[in-house]
């Protein structure tokens, strides 16, 4: 998520929220962001979501997704909120929604519905 | 939905709940409800909810949906709830939320993400 | 499968065929069969499938599978394909197509991408 | 595509591959390309295939789509390839599958089934 610029928006025991600035340099030449970077931020919020429900040196991978793509990406903020919707000792089933904000209109861009393993340990 | 005995149980714009009887014939040998009954459930309450949001005489298809399945099915009833995500002229995403009911007991027992389509008038 | 009068059709290694005549007690008004009654039977030929490459008294359970209906499915019979596409120690990708049949036209109604999960011995 | 350096490896009717070279731009601090990276080409093999059986002036958008990631991806070369499943006049459904090469070695990294729609002229 570094390579996106992306910052820890908020954090609660089964959620948490991303946000990244929407730049140039990841979207495409119509300016809308490239989906590939929406999913990443999504699968993201999504893993860290599943990690707030284990232990501290858990590690999750994505087994996983279904992405709707609802509204092309532009704006200056791109956030995405990842929620567990069931927490099972192996997997984990997510729910994620991404928004881009420009100013104070917010524009919901795509959902997502992930399952998430639990790595075994090394 | 006559086929499994299921009922309206809550309709509002963009929502719609369906309720039936959990019965031995749709039930597999274990007493847990057939997944394909769930799924069925499921798809009727989101095809049900995108209508909700289009004219009288609009009919839609279901292109395509993801399910989880959370947990198994059993217990006297299941609730099959049916949210629009987004409405579009042609497609329409919905989400969808299954739930076995023991008495005062409840259990999220599957997830639906799914993409409908208006039918074209013949 | 047994309430929906399903029969092998075929067994390989990491492969299953499913077939059962399409009858009008699982058909809607139109004639078409419920597409919960063809996720079933693409369900369980993935589940089979996976089942191919495992010990003998191995179980799997559906973890999500995703299904994009291509077509109604009307005829004589519905042929359902499973195949692996990954085999790993506790989860399992599948594909699934369906086929509705009627004499010498086969007509291809629905294809399933699926996570199986080896359920742990009780 | 350009922005990851990817090229057009082999066109045919309803068959599209991408190929591209697994850069450590793109990848992260273990040395695996982003999953992101993997779904934008994915998702880009299936756009294309998409194309290939529709008139020259035709766009299409990802509705959307579920992967499943098989295995991680390093080595070389990213391949993906994209089929049409199912071609309608408004809605094409597509299967993606990517590789990942290091000299003669192919690892099948992930997997796609895709909706993709017609773009309505502006």
């Amino acid at each position: 998520m570094a390579t996106l610029g992306a910052d820890l928006d908020g954090v609660a025991a089964g959620h948490v929220a991303i946000a990244m600035p929407i730049e140039p340099r990841l979207s495409q030449q119509n300016g809308f962001l490239h989906a590939g970077v929406v999913v990443a931020a999504l699968d993201s919020a999504c893993g860290y979501a599943a990690l707030t429900l284990m232990p501290e040196d858990a590690e999750v991978l994505s087994v996983e997704f279904k992405v709707n793509l609802l509204a092309p990406a532009s704006g200056d903020r791109l956030v995405a909120e990842g929620n567990v919707v069931r927490a099972g000792r192996t997997l984990t089933v997510c729910g994620g929604d991404a928004y881009a904000e420009q100013g104070a209109e917010r524009v919901h861009v795509a959902t997502m519905l992930a399952t998430m393993v639990r790595r075994q340990a090394g």
